[in-house]
Formats: C-alpha cells, structure tokens, sequence
C-alpha cells in the first residue's frame, strides 16, 4: 500500500494520530521536501516519528518514481507531504502511476495553506481561484496571473496567492556546466510579492490599462500559519511591502473587495498600525 | 486560553497530535456538533481522547458562548470542531467574544472538506465559489446559488457544493408548542442534491433561460472524504441522482468545463461504470 501521508503546517506534532500510526509501520518513509517546509527540519522530525526519513526532490519524484513504488504492493511505503497530500499535483501523478502499477493507495489528510488560511478571518468559501507568484528573473517576469485577481475581485472573491519556494536549484552556470551544486533555499516573503504586484500596477499603468488592484486596496499578508508564532497582518497593498512578518513560509491574501461584517471584524484583529509620520488610508479597515 | 482544535474528517485519530496533548490539558472540552460529523460519534471520540466531552449546540454556541468561554482568561478551554476550526463561520464569532473578553486563542488546524476534496483529482486552486445547497420544503425552494455555479463555470472553475446537515432541529408544530423535541438528524445525500439541481435546470429552461449546468455535465460525488470507506464517484449531473455512495456526509462537485488531462485521468480513477442499458455520453470521460 502507498500511503500519502499530510504533515500539516507547523512542525512535527501537526502529523495526526492515524499518519503517524501508519508511517511507524510502513517499510519506507519518504519526505517530499521541495513544495513547501515545516518549521522544523528533516532530524527533528525523525526523532519524533522514530523513523528514517528518505528526502525526496522534485527530480527523484518525477523522474524515478518507480524507486518510491518499488514492492509498494508487498509492503507498505509512506509518502510525506508538508499540508494535504493534495496540495501539489505532482502527487496526483504518484497516485497514478501506483495505480498503473495496481498498488493500492490510501491518503491521510491535513491541514494546508489552502484552507488553514481561513485563520485571517476571510470565508473560505469566498475565496476564488488560487494563483501562484513566482521569483522574477531579470529576463523571465510573468504577469499573467494577474488576470486571475483581477476575475476574481471583478467577481467579489479573495485571491490566495502562494508564494515562490526555490528549493535544490543550480545556478545557470552549473547547470550547463552539468554540476551538482545548488544555491541556497530561497523564500518569497510578503515583501517581495506585494512590490512585484505594484510593478505590475505600474505596467498597466503605463499601457493605459484600469489595473485590478491599486497601491490602496486591502490585502493580508501571513507567515508561518499554524506555528506557534505565526504571524498575520492586515493592511493596504503598498503596507504589504515592508510589514515584517518574520522567516518563512509566507503567504498573501488579495481581498475582493467588498468584505462580510465579521470578515471585517476579524480582519481589524490584525490591522497594522498606523504610523503618525504616514496618513495611508486603508479601504474599509 | 482558548483552544480551537480541528478533528479533520474521518475518525477518533484524524486529530493531530498536537491537537491530542492540548485538548488533554483543558479543564473543559467542548465539542461542536451542528456544522458537520465524524463517522463516530462522542462516546468513542471520548474514550479515545479520554476526556469528557460537552456537547455544544448551534443555539449554545450562538447565544451563551460566555459560558464557554468562562475562566478561560485562567484556565484552558478546548472548542473541537469537526475538520478544521475555520469551515464554519460562527467560529470566528467566539474567538471574536474571546478577544473582546481579553482571552487569548489559539487554532489547532486540521483537513476540512474544502482542502480534502482534492483527493478526487481536480486541482484545488481551480475551484471558484463553494456554495451551499440546502434542503427544499414545500414552500421554500432557494435557487440563488445556482448564480455562483454558472459565474464559476463561465470562469472555468469547479464548484463545491457543501450538502445541508439537520441536526437537533424541531418541527414547526414542537417550536410553536415550545416542545424541545427534535427531529431525527438528516444529511443532503449527493442523489438529493442532484435531484434538486435538475429541478432548477428545468425551471430555468421553462423560464426561457440557457442553464449553467445540463443533464450531462460531469460531476464529483464524495461521500466519507478522509475515512476508511470513502467514496468518489465521478459521472453525469444525471448519473449523480443514483449513484449509491452510501452513509453520509456527502459532497458534490460540478466541474468548470475543461479538464486539466491530469485532472481527467484521476477522475477516470472515479468513473461510473456505463450500464450496458443505457447509453450516457459523460463529457469528456
């Protein structure tokens, strides 16, 4: 049996009961390390599951597959995912491919960004379509899913907008050279994200485009969810750019205007402060 | 401290572990039992956690969440929710009272229905509105959510349809009599909710108007999302009036049109076989 098993967001005790009952009996135990982190690293969480963990990158999980699947079907093997198992879809192509194999699979779910994000105060069930914002390059700056918070606001929903993880990445230069050397983790912050998304503005701006959203409206920006020192703040697009959320993993909320009572009310639990030198006004808050 | 604790879906042990210690740790523990249900019910979920559970009731937790919130400025004070503590809106409400009270909360997330409604294949940040589709009765027959159905198809977006649960409801006779006597609990089964959306898309067609949806259009039945004995089933808005999925809590997805082929091969997973005596052209399937 394949078992892909939800870590949750936090650390090591946000596995659930049933998870960490089936990963102590399972032959292998993998941990897919490269679509999102705990706050805890690959050692803590061995202690506390008592088991060997195998890392698993992107490359070994799409490419060789069939090493995690081997005997799958005679013993049981478990697949680790930080949140849902179902978070990235990558790992519907394991589900597949055991399938194809005829080796049974089972999921244990979690929490993950796309409904522990409901914390903010924001109902989940307004929030529209989910859009990813990636590192810019200085030859590579993606402005498309733009379009995706502009539906959405047009259409009153609030965009969840995940923000880049580069994890185990060459550089150009090793890549061609053909050596395994990798950079650095890198994290979006909050930060980050918020002034790409005014750069944008800018560009439309500039092209005589109406952009979705302007330097004014109201965003929330969050770190951390489910840690014990998570952190969430509410305020405008341009605040999004320097409010200080701490380390990763941080996440961005564009709302979509026009905001349910106790929508506001929870939101104005995590209002950032106004600072006397700057007289922003936030819409609504 | 106030403690919102998910249980996920599924059973005693689809809590965290995290979750476990702290709800062992408070001096009371409440479980709210009006926004969904576990395939067990308070007596096992007792004996598993080992701790006496009060049960909380919608009318409870909306009119005397003072009660129990009392002493949780000094002592700790659990509110376990079925999936994860966010799902349901009146959640906010009593960390809202909680904060204006001066106690401190903190939320223990879990896998809800909106996150674990992946596992069926199709890509989560794909999903538009969720809406919510309750039961009909002679005089009330709301059609208003088909709305956010047809915006969420005509943006290319899956809906989720959360199925309306009774539970702890009075008839009108017992309510006006002042009895507190309650109807036995029942849950929208995904032939019921199908049922009524056909009836809608007659109506519509009988007013003149072109329906989001048809008889034809592919679905996602889920049934038991997270336990044992889970069931997806995957077919026609036709088919889904009887498909037998068995026990609830039942949920419906009506596809955004076209499928990622990813998307169409794990639903494929899913599909309904065709009876030889019909002869149901499923869209894309």
């Amino acid at each position: 049996m394949l078992y892909m098993i939800g870590l949750g967001l936090g650390d090591a005790k946000d596995i659930t009961v049933k998870g960490l009952e089936v990963l102590r009996r399972c032959s292998r135990v993998y941990l897919e390390a490269y679509t999102s982190v705990l706050t805890v690293g690959k050692e803590v969480l061995e202690e506390f599951y008592g088991r060997k963990l195998i890392l698993a990158d992107r490359e070994e999980v799409e490419q060789e597959a069939n090493n995690i699947l081997k005997d799958a079907d005679i013993s049981d093997v478990a697949f680790l995912v930080v949140g849902d198992p179902f978070g990235a879809t990558t790992h519907s192509d394991l589900i597949l491919r055991a399938t194809k194999l005829g080796i049974p699979y089972r999921v244990i779910h979690n929490a993950s960004i796309m409904n522990a994000v409901g914390c903010c105060g924001l109902q989940l069930y307004r929030f529209g379509e989910t859009v990813s914002v990636v590192f810019w390059t200085d030859t590579w700056r993606p402005e498309s899913f733009f379009d995706k918070v502009k539906k959405n606001r047009q259409n009153g929903m609030h965009t969840l907008c995940l923000l880049d993880i580069k994890v185990k990445e060459q550089s150009l230069e090793n890549l061609i050279k053909g050596r395994k050397i990798y950079e650095p983790p890198r994290y979006m912050s909050v930060n980050q994200a918020a002034q790409q998304l005014l750069e944008i503005v800018q560009n439309q701006r500039i092209r005589g485009e109406e952009p979705a959203v302007t330097e004014e409206t109201l965003c929330v920006g969050l770190a951390r969810v489910g840690a014990e020192d998570q952190k969430i703040a509410a305020g405008t697009l341009q605040q999004m750019c320097t409010v200080d959320l701490g380390g990763p993993l941080h996440s961005l909320i564009i709302t979509g205007g026009s905001l349910h009572p106790l929508e506001m009310e929870m939101l104005s639990l995590f209002s950032i402060p106004e600072k006397s030198s700057e007289s922003q006004s936030i819409d609504g808050l």
